[in-house]
């Protein structure tokens, strides 16, 4: 019997896991067809790529596979498509840098290395033998160390493990092969065809330039700035009051505005490097300010700074009452549209390659911070701490009432302190229940402040004023990049636009890392 | 005499260009060494591992040097070179990661190249090329496709990138050569040889660990921000008062403390990604919590944010008047002495493995917290506006002075702002010295404010308060970490803390890009 009901439900198990790994194996090719679909709709470019990419392997395999061919290069052919794999990259300017370090690298390997075997060659086979080890030991160990230094690290780091990869192959080769120069003359034939077959592939074929995605995310990223704050004003005045903690959910349209903004150094910092391998592809202008761009990314994200703290004071565990925000509401929200929309012409601006409007700090601007400044003086009364009649949605868990000390106003705060540290402290039997007692603590602390009314929606109104300060500094950057890039002069009927929402393309994920050597 | 003056002037010029010629090449070693010098010295480990890779380097070669292995191997040899070059890195878990990554991409890459050349083979000449190219354009566009995919991308970029080069060697080898078995064969050892010297190297000789560096760099930040968070304290109370725009210099100590934290989130991923290939390393634990500790920096980031907007209080364009300041002055610095304790007996119990003490958030944060509670309930005028015997600073450029309207207290801005405004306008005759005087606009729009004294003050304060509040989140990621990681216990004696200031090491430097294939 127990030996029966063991094999039922040996049975029943084999059947449930028949169906789970059913139900995956059917669900894989759907799940994996979405996520192809989804990287491909995301940015054409990538199907594009990946047929130029299949299209070059094929080209330089012809070099193996054709008879005429094949005579002239030989063996030799395997670097063309070892190169093509390796050095054709998304963007025209990563494919220049790169292909452009392999050939250096490659060169001043093949130099070095064809001295290296001809001091080796004079003497016995054994001297030869120990030669040969001891440099590279030495020529690895400092190419190694060289590629620390932060400048070739930047900017030739690819170049360097080029040249030891190569310099190895060659020294270590030639001393078994006899005509070290013949081989290093061929394997050279072949890698510059395949250089060349990347380049011409990445330059003329549906080209993607570095340049352009910089200039794209600099607008891209403008706009996101624009969106957050007027998303954080109004969900300041509109929004449920909640002290949710720092728990930011991607969907947040708030948070989405000043994501990208936030990690953009190491992005803006490899596209503008690339940026500088390419040739120039505007007429007007006869160098591409890729350095101009890192500097507005920059400034862009000190701004960017100013917003995320203005987003946290909509997550603070201290909130002003609704009753007390819905006094300075309109100015708040005017003074947000107004910085907002001057985001945005900074962003037209640069999308369609022109200067800004001369009247950008427009007089709404200052209207708006006089407005804020006019109800700000108007309600003296809130600056004095919480009172009673505001105190709408603490009152729920008010314990006693108490009067003020040297004021004569009368306040209520949530609880008094010590009453508050008093009854945490009763509390305090297990240890094991540390934790959840020690954020009790920390928020009773700060709740109970009694400047808890007043002071948070000041660093509000503070912060917002501050991102008016910054936005200075962005537009003197902006304007910079102008002139530097050669933008065309700003002309009256230029500042009626439409802003559309193109589709945000994450360049990151884009730049596919750059392994490949050999 | 023309010509001779023209020959005279060509021979100073050339003088010139060889003495500053002469004086860059003389200049050159020199700038050279300190260098050298100043990356080894910020941190030795990098010596080490450039020994590491010319030591490696010249075993792999022994394979082709001496004669009776090079028997057994032969010209694969050469394979084992290039997985050196390419595969060893900095940390134990990058060349593990790499290695298998490398490992697993071969072997499917010939497999399937197996199965291709099989299948071709059973047809005549012709077909077999054209089936060779097909599957190579095919295969090539299918795995660049594939790179795009971010889960891809993140893990296994590498290995899809030596699968594509694997696959081409060896299909297109495979038209020419008759034993593709033995190639492959061959070619595996080899590579199986290289890896193996590189996994000996990285994990037994002087091994550098992933989750050290970033165990290493969550103590370093959180003591950059414990930092930051006391110097900007004192240069807001005892500093010059100065709004110079958002200038940071390099040598700022604020800025220096929480440089590091902001641009840190792709570190953290690289870091955690090669952590999680790393056998444990301590007896305690099975696993290394890596994610964990990329949400430690996710939230001490956050953090960060906070500390950047109130390091921005000290450069605003509005500034609270030193004497108003100084009523704020003790208690304000006290939270800040009290944040920075907390936060570094954080970092003091992750660099020491236990747990935190259960007292960390104490009486006296709390205290604090009060203090600047009654300094600012004890001055409610001051959010009432400015008043003249607080505006010391800005009498310098009082042009007239006016009565408050509502409140009948007597305020004196800096200018009216209609009258600023109007001398603004006059001023505007050249359209040339638009930005300058746009500039000026927006600081006398700003500075023209009536609540420039409450609001600065208000909202430094109100951060303050913030850092407190998100003090909490970090404590409790922290506490997560150290259950995942098993720190050990709490003891009262832990806390007398000697806080050792050991050098500074940027462990992105370290770092070395992944290039490498073949």
């Amino acid at each position: 019997m127990a030996h029966d009901e063991n094999e039922r439900r040996n049975e029943k198990w084999k059947k449930v896991l028949m169906h789970v790994v059913g139900e995956r194996v059917m669900r894989f090719p759907s799940l994996g067809w979405e996520t192809m679909w989804k990287v491909g709709s995301e940015d054409p470019r990538r199907v594009i790529h990946a047929f130029k990419v299949g299209l070059s392997l094929t080209l330089v395999s012809l070099l193996y596979l054709l008879e005429p061919v094949y005579d002239g290069i030989g063996q030799s052919a395997i670097w063309a498509v070892m190169t093509v794999v390796v050095v054709l990259e998304f963007t025209a300017g990563a494919t220049l840098c790169k292909g452009l370090n392999r050939g250096l690298g490659t060169l001043l390997a093949g130099a070095l290395a064809f001295l290296i075997s001809y001091v080796g060659k004079t003497s016995g086979r054994v001297f030869q033998a120990v030669f040969i080890g001891a440099s590279i030991f030495l020529i690895g160990a400092v190419a190694t160390y060289v590629r620390f230094i932060p400048y070739i690290k930047k900017n030739y780091d690819y170049g360097v493990v080029i040249f030891l990869l190569t310099f190895n192959l060659i020294t270590v080769s030639s001393y078994r092969v006899e005509s070290v120069l013949k081989m290093a003359h061929d394997r050279i034939y072949a890698i510059a065809i395949g250089c060349a077959v990347c380049l011409l592939m990445s330059i003329l074929i549906f080209p993607n330039w570095s340049g352009e995605d910089l200039h794209n995310s600099t607008v891209y990223k403008l706009e996101g700035l624009a969106k957050s704050i007027e998303a954080c004003v109004n969900e300041y005045f509109y929004g449920e009051i909640e002290a949710t903690g720092d728990i930011k959910s991607p969907e947040d349209p708030i948070y989405k505005g000043y994501k990208a903004v936030l990690d953009s150094k190491s992005t803006d910092e490899i596209l503008a490097l690339h940026a500088s391998w390419e040739p120039r592809h505007s007429r007007y202008c006869h160098r591409f300010p890729c350095h101009q761009y890192v500097k507005v990314g920059a400034i862009i994200r000190q701004f960017g700074y100013t917003v995320v703290a203005l987003h946290g004071c909509l997550r603070t565990e201290i909130q002003t009452p609704r009753s007390v925000r819905a006094l300075f509401k309109d100015p708040c929200i005017r003074l947000a549209a107004e910085v907002s929309k001057v985001l945005i012409e900074l962003s037209n601006s640069i999308r369609n390659r022109r200067h800004c409007s001369p009247e950008i700090l427009s007089d709404h601007l200052h209207e708006a911070l006089q407005d804020l400044n006019t109800a700000i003086k108007s309600q003296p009364r809130l600056f004095l701490g919480p009172k009673h009649r505001h105190n709408k949605i603490a009152t729920a868990q008010v314990g006693q009432e108490r009067h003020g000390k040297a004021l004569g106003f009368s306040i209520s705060s949530v609880k008094t302190d010590s009453s508050a540290l008093l009854d945490w402290k009763t509390k305090q039997s297990k240890e094991t229940e540390r934790k959840s007692l020690r954020t009790q603590l920390s928020k009773i602390a700060i709740t109970s402040l009694e400047f808890s009314e007043a002071l948070p929606f000041a660093a509000f109104a503070s912060l917002l004023v501050e991102t008016v300060a910054k936005l200075d500094l962005v537009i003197d950057e902006i304007e910079e990049l102008g002139r530097l890039a050669c933008f065309k002069e700003f002309r009256p009927g230029d500042e009626v636009v439409v802003t559309c929402e193109e589709p945000r393309v994450d360049v990151l994920q884009n730049h596919l890392t750059s392994h490949g050597v050999a």
